[in-house]
């Protein structure tokens, strides 16, 4: 029984990549669970057995309450960078949109303090943004920002790029960066905004940025969605 | 009746996280789950629940058919680098195993024939690995080789670093790297070398290695195991 059902499920993936292929579902989201099982005369258990392999392909990926939608090719990201996310984003055909989430003042602990090189409970401006790519919410990122470089930021349209506003503003230019990759099951500060259960795959990718004098200026905890990016790394 | 169980959950995870912490079991390996669910006085269901929550967290990880282990710290893994693989253990005080799984003569095709600006249907070398660190296997490798650069190096001792062995027998040392890093879901091929469910989390790094003088030498397709390291690049 259970050969017969999974040769069902195979071949109702591979007509359904042909018809996303073909381009026949318009936009981006697949029509519901039961819409499909009928279009495809299988059962709802062997339609979402369909569905989870042309998950694991990257093919189609599935938002908490939303349903199925058609995967987006992944943004090519190079963390040694520092063309701005907007730029990197357009240069690749894609649009960006970044909303503000919060942009406080608070003591600064942990990793972070020690990544400023700042002793824990010195102020620090904390800004947590949701980026998306056309539309889809692909990253969710806390930037640390020692204040002593950058008085009276938070006051800022912090929508934009801090890139350039620590260049337009401060004459502060990025002068070399440090990263980390930990891939992870995505946690609860995150997994919400990104439209996704708490515990799916993420990667977290921590940026220790300086200036041209080499000072730790700010550090960012950026938060993907796993099937969002491809990192690219030329040395 | 779900916060309840939920809480119960929570509160088992803590205590066995409290007992992990202390060194209380032996060796990796957690006891059984039925012996565990009887140590803690609750049902199967609960506890599982409570070892999802800890496997979230990255404290723990299960193996296919062997049960529960507690997961080690990661390796630290730049990949412009190339000290090879058992240095780069030693250095962080842990052991390094390579076993070879295969090693021919194949005809390239697709990626990998790009990589190497090779016309498809050229034959190289490919030689599959897997790696374990300190006994756990936690690295599947394809490496694909231009037989131009090495004649013969089929008939070599293939457990070895073929760093050491590009330079001692062929004079050919490494000269610029470029990685790209693509989180996704392990393949078929990977995963079970792994002992990992096929679609379980992992990265796929791809290298494609120039020697001294920038002509393209090999290409390695590296899938790990995603809760195995953390990429750390500085520029």
């Amino acid at each position: 029984m259970e050969s017969i059902a999974l040769k069902t499920a195979d071949v109702i993936a591979s007509a359904l990549l042909s018809r996303i292929q073909a381009g026949e579902f318009s936009g981006r989201r697949l029509p519901a669970e039961r819409a499909l099982s009928e279009a495809f005369s299988t059962t709802r258990i062997t339609l979402r057995e369909a569905l989870g392999k042309l998950e694991a392909q990257g093919v189609i990926y599935r938002e908490l309450r939303r349903g199925w939608f058609i995967a987006p090719p992944r943004l090519i990201y190079n963390p040694l960078h520092h063309s701005h996310f907007h730029a990197m984003a357009s240069e690749q055909g894609r649009q960006a949109t970044t909303e503000v989430i919060a942009a406080e003042q608070v003591g600064v602990q942990g990793a972070i303090a020690t990544a400023l090189l700042l002793p824990p409970g010195t102020p620090v401006y904390r800004i947590r943004r949701l980026r998306r790519i056309d539309g889809r919410a692909v990253l969710y990122v806390e930037h640390y920002l020692n204040p002593r470089f950058f008085p009276g930021l938070l006051d800022e349209d912090l929508t934009r790029s801090l890139t350039d506003l620590y260049d337009q503003r401060y004459g502060i230019r990025y002068g070399g960066a440090r990263f980390t990759i930990l891939p992870g099951p995505l946690p609860e500060v995150a997994a919400p905004a990104l439209n996704v259960a708490p515990g799916s795959p993420g990667l977290l990718i921590t940026r220790i940025n300086r200036d041209r004098q080499k000072q730790v200026i700010d550090c960012d905890c950026e938060y993907w969605r796993y099937d969002a990016l491809c990192v690219d790394v030329e040395a």
